[in-house]
């Protein structure tokens, strides 16, 4: 082995963190990113795997033989061990679970039993929990009495005797400044109400959001409490939901592989361009019916793509707005009525002002007042109906449960294209015919 | 005043907390958005204020007589307070800052001499430090003197008795679990490197991902402790950004008000469809300089945008991984030359795919087999085109310190329609000339 490789070595295993480790290898091209990983001592590769994106950690899992895999997830907290195991193939699950000792498959398969974005598959069980009937000094020698506390412990929870149910938080900040004889249940807090552990994973961020929470309860249907989220996790759903919208609007997944292989990203960008074809193919159809038309008029083909293009992006700067109301919980049915009625008119008077420009232009260019009326028409209807089609298109599109952010960019493509093309050349074809 | 009044003022005032008043303010078009502000008490506008979007912030600020924001001004912590001031004109920011009483003016200039996207523009001075040779008793008792410790202290601050250097954290968590005879030198943490307060907020909010911060000590350039950040603001600035991508695509700002006024949003849409419109009439420039083999083959008119089309999407979509893996630190001069090479075949794959499909529906429609050629070809060549152009623009933008998000699409765009059409009608030309 070259000195060089000693030297990666030691900085992989040594000088960078396991978080850096895996930041290093997603942005490594794919034959690099096995040579690193490879250099990875065996008892790192746990921490670095958990910092991984999914797809990544996915393709490494499954070189790895299902024993390396166990002697992994011994190592890992519940919470991290739970989004490993969500990367793996059904049937490698369920031998790991088998071979695993008691008490972790029990906490595993309680948290496995929530769906990867809601509550109870973000929390994990590392809780410190006291009874409500102690008093702050007996607390405090409680605690002294562990040898560390869970990262961001920033609150005990109080739980019942009898069922473990959740009654409230007790702050450290509150338990440091208070009178060594006073009971917990005298400065508990018991504003926070619980987090359900099936409630949706955006909620879940919305309410550390709102409530500037470093970590939260998690109970179940009994109220009973299973467990912990915190902050460090929440930002990761934080930045995954902002990076969704802008993904989705290109046909991309948030998880995608900036480094991914050739013939994995090859096959996958085939699938949108497919679909985004069927569109151009529906614009050139109705282009299609006008041939006569832009044979009789060729300056109708010059200046068509400026129809549509217009029509195009004001719909995209709706439709864009919307989605990001919707998923900043701004945009509802109650107000939906004025918003839609807002970008109507947004929609006609910028559709009136760059007419009025594109006319002007048209009508010097080709010496033609009637192209420059026609096109002045087209591009207000075709604003207009930017405008109809950004703001509805993701309203009806939620509604049915399908996502605005990777159907609404096609769709609403769809329909300024053909509704810009059968503005512009209709109207053509009525007043030169 | 009526009684459906009275109980909207009593929800707004008593029931709701001050974050969710403002999410119903962001949520609400201007004319109720000015109705339920001025039934929110007064006492109660500063923390309302504090969680409002910039844009809306600035709005009603701008509504405020000078006494009234310095009222407001004065039950503000300091790092929200710099918020508001920056959103204020300079002239009303300065006569406050007159009038304030010196100790909390001292503040606020220290944090508004940083510019508001660094650490110093994020922090906050509600610190708890102590010195590194007192015992963990006397850390214990001193604290127990504060009726309250700030919210989001998880550490305490250690610095030298001479210059408030400072020298590491002392975790509350670790201060529970020790030994009360033991000194905070003895088990204070020095392995987390305070933030400089020069430092970019992009950059604070990766070290808070990478090493799990919930707050951070800020230093100035002699090593001064001057403040912290805490975990709720680097959300915002995680938020933000990751909004920033998705918003700047489509020409909208970041900070945009969902339900802005009518003709506010008029003539901010304006600008950028004047901006695309010199695009499309770039677009039209090179259609027309082929109106001669339009005229003889109009079918080129039929299929001329499905060229631009899929060069447009391919493009977009190299583009936006670019863009968000240059957000993600991913994408740097040592891989992108992998990345491009990449980008370049998977476009030349694709170009071939769809160039065959394509061919063969034109020669179908149309029934000429020199067509579906030239279509193929300008396929090809518009794709790898889009690869090129998306993979390069936001790179050499980047280089230039122009946003690849705001400046990238239409660029972009710009490209594959001119390189589509000049592709299309330029072989088409050569082909039928």
């Amino acid at each position: 082995e070259s000195g060089a490789f000693q030297q990666v070595r030691f900085t992989l295993n040594t000088t960078l963190r396991p978080v850096e480790v895996a930041h290093l290898l997603e942005k490594s091209p794919p034959k690099e990113r096995q040579i690193l990983w490879n250099l990875v001592h065996h008892e790192n590769e746990a921490k670095v795997l958990q910092h991984l994106a999914d797809d990544i950690q996915a393709d490494i899992l499954a070189t790895m033989d299902t024993d390396r895999v166990l002697e992994i997830s011994e190592s890992l907290e519940t919470d991290d061990l739970a989004d490993m195991l969500q990367q793996l193939p059904e049937t490698v699950t369920r031998e790991l679970l088998k071979i695993m000792d008691e008490q972790n498959r029990e906490r595993i398969e309680e948290i496995l039993a929530y769906p990867e974005d809601t509550a109870g598959g973000l929390m994990n069980t590392d809780t410190v929990t006291v009874r409500p009937d102690i008093t702050v000094e007996t607390v405090l020698r409680y605690i002294r009495r562990h040898d560390e506390i869970p990262d961001m412990t920033d609150s005990l929870f109080v739980i019942s005797r009898k069922k473990e149910s959740y009654i409230g938080i007790l702050p450290l900040t509150k338990l440091l400044v208070s009178d060594p004889d006073i009971t917990v249940r005298e400065i508990m807090n018991t504003d926070i109400e619980p987090i359900p552990a099936d409630m949706p994973d955006d909620e879940v961020a919305k309410l550390f959001e709102q409530q500037d929470l470093v970590s939260a309860p998690v109970v179940n249907t009994k109220g009973k409490l299973v467990g912990r989220i915190t902050i460090d996790d929440v930002v990761d759903v934080i930045r995954e939901d902002a990076d969704h919208s802008l993904m989705s609007m290109a046909g991309l997944d948030e998880d995608e592989d900036t480094f991914a292989p050739l013939m994995k990203t090859t096959r996958r960008r085939a699938v949108w361009l497919g679909i985004n074809l069927i569109t151009a193919l529906l614009a050139s159809a109705v282009i299609g019916m006008f041939q006569a038309t832009i044979d009789q008029v060729v300056a109708l083909a010059v200046l068509m793509p400026i129809v549509a293009s217009m029509g195009g992006i004001a719909g995209s700067q709706t439709l864009t707005l919307v989605i990001r109301g919707q998923a900043l919980g701004h945009v509802e049915r109650s107000n939906a009525g004025w918003l839609l009625n807002r970008e109507l008119l947004v929609g006609g008077l910028n559709g009136i002002l760059w007419a009025v420009v594109v006319s002007s232009v048209a009508i010097y260019w080709f010496q033609d007042t009637t192209i420059g009326m026609v096109i002045g028409m087209a591009i207000v209807i075709n604003l207009v109906a930017g405008a109809l089609a950004g703001t509805l298109l993701p309203l009806i599109l939620k509604a049915w449960g399908i996502d605005p952010a990777l159907a609404g960019s096609v769709l609403l493509t769809t329909i300024t294209d053909v509704v810009g093309f059968l503005a512009f050349l209709g109207l053509a074809t009525y007043f030169y015919g």
